[in-house]
């Protein structure tokens, strides 16, 4: 089909409105929030059903157009960056909760409902969706689903691939695949579905989502404990785990990323802590009362120099939406912010953080550090220039550093950010050839147009 | 290869001793727990290294030889019974476990190790592996994985696939597969290791396995709630449920099965109940004793006629022993004993117990159904004799209908005992074509020769 005609094929389909063309509507959609070059996609779809957007993949299967679905386009590893001539396809107008059922604890969407309208949808109900990925005011549940999204509660509630209870998709070819089921548990047929999850759209196009929903916690507590230096907090971490105590989160924030949260959020941080840990516990009442104390506990043995519990809700609410604003406070520094996500197995955060210090000197780079230490997950973030080529050399030799060092301590490349496009070279370092191979077969089988966001994570 | 120099490239590979040709010997792995014709392996191999075991695969692979990997041979809908003509590959002798990590919260496995033993080995310093099927005395983890295995536990705790952090597997063309990772988050690659479980040995040889552990609960308090009928019983699990409460194990035992476990056990069950309850609630010591408050009253009020608590371990366990013999024991009844596990979501269990009482009166056939209520996964039982042909048809036609019936109800095949080959031509009703050849197309592309265990869940 030619160009024109396949345009006029798509505006059939969807109407004139939701096929955008303009290079201005394409620009928005030539990037994620990875620092990579943008990619111009050829045009931008927005589909208003299911049912369109399976045509829509049809459509491009049979004239093996690249086709990149995009949510909010939050991720951060080039995920939604679109492949070179290919259509950006929209889930935006995809945005049904179709179903809550409190009787069975799980909620039916579509790919493009907001996290946080889920979430709160569920809440008020006295239910719990509790993947929180940094972005969930605007990051979309396929989206979540795709790029296997984690948070701040993922070392006591998982990340989002412990809630996919079902997926509906379509796949390359254009014929609808279900696989999961609304029952707690399920082993009818391969377990596509978790297959699906974090492939980055690469195997399927997300339609239908069921999610499990767990009671909401009866009591939380959250508080935020100062260190003079990163040692003692990141051996706080590891002493509260090895203690078995699993707070719902345990975040981790040095310095350089104190003092630019406080400047960007006027929190009442304090910037001259060496290290501050922001702890929150949940649960039964009894439970978060006894969790609490041996927190604070474990904290003033390690040598924390002040504790300071939330009285309220609402200074708990200050204190979380400190943490949040981590990353744009950083970004907000230097032109470029390069966010990592390298992962270690939890007793290893400790040596983690030193070997972080010793990349910082070593290539004169400040890397501001954040993350769910509780999980192993720092988010180390180096701030710099990109137009600066001789930093950016630099850079990049920090970054592979960074994950030289993560696999070194039996880690991983990336916690929660995914691999798309930014990561992929790295990944047979990780796992090794095989690992590849059986990937790249898979991929070559269930599109042999390779059409499905084409480059990510295995690079073919 | 000729099948004699076959033969000794595999006594090459593993010793003379390692390759069992006698028909007595090959004849003990014919079958597996399912009601299924048994199929004489044409050798039975055991390697004793992970080595010799990826030796053996690529052998299997060259020859276009049918393997069918076997731990235990527990599994209940025809996985372990081999390709006509093919190998038994056991894994008995692959039973290291190789790390217990107290600080990160893992186990590091080989696949023959033996479920309770790796239970037992991680309680002994206060962890907890908490899936636990039935069989889990001789099981192995290995099957466990292969088959998703689920148990009394999953309500609260889930199944095996939510402990699978990592799996190394061999590749049908004989590389190394390594997938996920030490760490709680991993998004690295695609997730294959979810993939792998509960195929059933179609996809891979797993030939190493990283289970997450999570800390011992504190306390446990086990009940027994009697009801002068079922429908009480099935209507007080959904009310706990509903209430959102989450015990540990919500276990129900219809009349037909308390006489049996009885007669069976003479664990003092009150064989004139119409059903019961069998319940644990665990955790902190002050939300056992509030969750184990409301689950009494929730079932006084519903009409429990009797709720006994279990006053000590050693009660609580013969409890659970009880519960853990009503397969055995309604076995014991006739020659031929169907176990099915069909599943419902949680509220439709009052829905399925109703239809399987009218599945029993139609087709006029015993139906023992006792299960984990708690999840939606019933276990109806069906006590028969196969050589009886005009009552074999009547059992064939009565599975059918439980499982329309759990379809209907928007259910699932499928709870925790797999497809293997007893339920693959239903596999499509459940999921639609598109499913289908999704599915066996990754099939045939990691396995093109068609020799990990052929005609498993999708049935080629």
């Amino acid at each position: 089909m030619s160009n024109q005609a396949l345009v006029q094929e798509f505006q059939r389909i969807l109407g004139k409105e939701q096929v955008f063309l303009e290079e201005t509507d394409r620009a928005t959609y030539a990037y994620d929030a990875a620092v990579l070059e943008p990619v111009l996609p050829a045009l931008v779809l927005q589909p208003r059903s299911t049912d369109e957007l399976g045509q829509v993949v049809r459509l491009c299967h049979e004239n093996s157009l690249p086709l990149t679905v995009r949510g909010a386009g939050t991720n951060l590893s080039g995920g939604s960056i679109p492949g070179r001539g290919g259509a950006v396809v929209l889930t935006t107008a995809l945005n049904q909760i179709l179903e809550i059922n409190e009787a069975d604890l799980y909620a039916v969407v579509q790919p493009g409902v907001v996290t946080a309208r889920l979430a709160a949808a569920v809440e008020a109900r006295g239910l719990f969706y509790p993947p929180d990925p940094g972005s969930m005011a605007v990051s979309t549940l396929g989206g979540n689903v795709a790029e296997n999204a984690g948070g701040l509660r993922g070392l006591k509630y998982g990340v989002t691939r412990d809630y996919v209870m079902s997926l509906t998709f379509w796949a390359a070819s254009g014929e609808t695949v279900k696989t999961g089921s609304r029952t707690v548990k399920c082993v009818s047929g391969y377990n596509l579905a978790a297959l699906l999850v974090g492939s980055e759209g690469t195997l399927g196009v997300i339609s239908e989502i069921i999610l499990k929903l767990i009671p909401l916690p009866a009591d939380r507590r959250a508080m935020m404990a100062t260190f003079s230096k990163m040692s003692k907090a990141s051996e706080t971490v590891a002493t509260i785990i090895a203690q078995r105590i699993v707070p719902a989160t345990l975040e981790l924030l040095d310095n350089f990323t104190i003092r630019a949260v406080e400047d960007y959020s006027h929190a009442g941080l304090p910037v001259d802590a060496g290290a501050l840990l922001l702890i929150e516990v949940d649960g039964h009442p009894a439970v978060v009362a006894e969790d609490a104390d041996k927190v604070e506990s474990i904290c003033r043995q390690l040598g924390a120099t002040q504790i300071h519990v939330a009285r309220d809700l609402a200074e708990r609410d200050r204190v979380w939406s400190a943490r949040r604003s981590a990353l744009p406070a950083l970004a907000k520094l230097k032109p470029t912010c390069v966010l990592e996500d390298a992962t270690v197995p939890r007793s290893q955060i400790p040596a983690m953080i030193q070997a972080l210090e010793a990349i910082s000197r070593k290539y004169n780079l400040p890397i501001g550090t954040f993350g769910h230490a509780g999980d192993g997950n720092l988010h180390p973030t180096i701030l710099t220039d990109r137009r600066n080529k001789e930093e950016w050399a630099r850079v990049e030799a920090a970054v592979d550093a960074i994950f030289e060092e993560a696999l070194k301590l039996g880690g991983t490349l990336s916690g929660e950010h995914g691999i798309g496009t930014a990561k992929s070279r790295f990944l047979e370092k990780e796992f090794g050839t095989g690992t590849i191979l059986f990937s790249k077969k898979i991929k070559a089988a269930v599109d042999p147009h390779n059409i499905l966001n084409p480059g990510k994570i295995i690079g073919c």
